[in-house]
């Protein structure tokens, strides 16, 4: 059986991720959607919200699954059994880290090899954090995320802006 | 009429952004040069230095003008009623950001065009970053920037160091 | 005056081409759409059938004219009285080359300036020969051509072809 | 079933080659290698000799099969049933072009995707084109061919080289 | 005499260090491999910890010795009477950053040159930051870093970790 | 003691290879300038006008030779006593290429090493064939060329439309 792990930071999800899952979930038996719980860096979504937008995003492709990991991924990837690994190749900047990567996961775990997706001509420059800069300014989103993300973009940003108003309120 | 917007940071305003200036100027009936307000970017130069300085550096161009702006560049470019963004390209590296920006930015504002234009062969490895880097160890930076902003840097950085000196002797 | 042209071989023009002239031409006061005639590189169209493509093309554009030039670029742009050379950049390799274009130009006529569009993102990896190798093989240019050029190719494609069966008629 | 196409010249297979049909037969049903017959393009094996070349080279591979094809790929992958193209990437100018190849493809083809491999690092920089030029002037190429195509290049080095023998020998 | 000096941060000290010095050794008289010392990005090794790491690496060089420097690279190298810069390059954005730093160093010291050497194939994917990441999370770096270097790490790690355990262990 | 080879097609001889030339001839004890001779180019000079182009332009560096050899590289490398190959890096598309035959000569002959040297920033984008295409169409190439290698591309033009026109002038 041919499992897969995808794995990302998907803060936010973007249509540039459904469409590689959409895509990869045909190639393999089982793919696993999965979190990278990177402590060092600060994410706009928690690790929970996070996991229920993956699990919102594949509820309808039936072997897609989410989960989440810390330290390696080729550590993760064993413990799930699955011996491929995906990612999307956007541009040349990528390309560059992702080889790096590759090798990398591939000298310290032989038996799992990665695989690359060209991502989709209308994601090439689609990236999680254009999408935080263009929401942060009333920017429209829409050709970027999936409606639920994009209200889910919304609702965090007035809950973020509503606690500024509190601190103020009480002096700062 | 062909109004145009060239936005950066100015941090400081170096010999590649004088050429990019001269240039775009010729080519459009209106530029405005605009100091992008990141405020979650700490910078050398305050948000109004940068405007003096760059006042300053384009008092001959009759058709050039100095403006700041936070938030959305397309969203700054159509309050002024601009339809171009200029860019200059340096390296690759650029190229694959740039790229990023000018396809984002036309996907949110279609009547908007971004025109790059190549970097003289001098300033190809000029940078913003680099002249910070070089004048803070004494380096010389009399190829990188104009006079008028070698002695801001050397005035600003007599200052720091003189703050730093004011701590000092309260015991810290 | 801001006279401007957009040089190339047109063999055969693409969508990319059209995506670059609609564009520019808002952006001067005069554009004229130049055939390349490299008599060292065997061509597909002729050079007269490209500027009747060139021409049915920009049949709308008013301020838009066709035309054809060997030798130097800078040379055919000084008799025009042009001052802007315009390129269109797709994907890195392209940058590289047409980089190096710019800078020699420059050299050699540093009154003309050369402006880059992005290429739209649709057409990011369309070529003129890829083009060519599709259509030789039967596949489908919906996507990449004007239907005019997509009939022209056709027409093209079947007078090769039939010349090729006459010659084989007579004992080749 | 996964049915996946491994499509290129192998003139002449290489160490390269033999990597990434190894690790994608583990990664699909059947995997064809599949010779593109480019009339246009001169090769130095013929295309007889290398699909033997490559029926040698996966004997032991149950999953793969040889096979050619000319014209479109997409043509031939759908003619075999595929819906997969799998590709090795090297260096980035191979990205570049295979990037533009992929989203061709899927323009053409929706319902084949292509997938890319990290070429082991041994051979990152290891192309058919280097292992004739060297082998060409003598040099040792144990690191680039397995040791079967090796005695294939003397072989045909050989005969070419005793027929140019033997034009010289009739006075030319 | 051929002086050369080795910049780097060490941090820590990798096989592809150990490569360049090795190879770059053979090409000149002496060689000086300098430790940055950037204060303002925290490192994992001390100072003075990198510089022992050094110490250890190159003691069977005879024409080789550690040094530490802050400041601009090229007044350090004026100081040590060196007239050349060596850097090894691996990936396409090492070659963007060191090129300008190379074109930089020579606006600022025409009488100093840099050399690059291609980092050895197994090491180019390489870099000191991946190390850290791997050994974080209890990834195997063997085919990284030369074993002491391994074990300083372990080192590091074990106080590290011991430090925090300290912390919390009172109330934190 | 370092002796180096710096190969090249040197068709024409630039200031750019002017400029590795001399660098280079500083680094090392004795450096030869060698012509590949490419039988299966065509070249525009000869290579007897090559070896005397060099010849010319190295006349005042002593420890400099020209000199001419086909086959691999490293094989005329080891027959000179070399243990150095310099090779001037300019843009991006070379940087591929120049690894890929650094690491393939390096897995051929081991005790030979490539070194890069960057390319003086006004030489960033000139190539021989620039040059070549400059000046068949008139134009100045002062800024490219040393001044002897520029009045033999005129002499050589003159000989090659000469030629032509006693052709043309038999009925051809």
């Amino acid at each position: 059986m041919k499992v897969a792990v995808y794995p990302g930071s998907f803060d936010p999800f973007t249509l540039g991720h459904a469409d590689v899952i959409e895509r990869s979930a045909k190639l393999v038996d089982k793919l696993i959607v999965a979190v990278l719980n990177n402590s060092a860096k600060k994410s706009f979504f928690t690790l929970d919200e996070r996991l229920i937008h993956i699990k919102e995003m594949i509820k309808n492709i039936p072997n897609a699954e989410a989960g989440a990991f810390s330290g390696l991924l080729v550590d993760f990837a064993r413990l799930c059994g699955a011996n491929i690994i995906i990612r999307g190749l956007r541009a040349l900047t990528d390309f560059e880290y992702e080889f790096q990567m590759a090798l990398t996961n591939k000298s310290m775990a032989d038996e799992i090899d990665t695989i690359f997706l060209a991502t989709n001509i209308q994601h090439l420059y689609l990236s999680s954090s254009i999408v935080k800069e263009v929401v942060a300014y009333g920017g429209n989103v829409d050709n970027m995320v999936p409606p639920f993300i994009k209200s889910e973009l919304m609702r965090k940003l007035a809950l973020l802006s509503s606690a500024k108003e509190d601190n103020r309120g009480f002096g700062r």
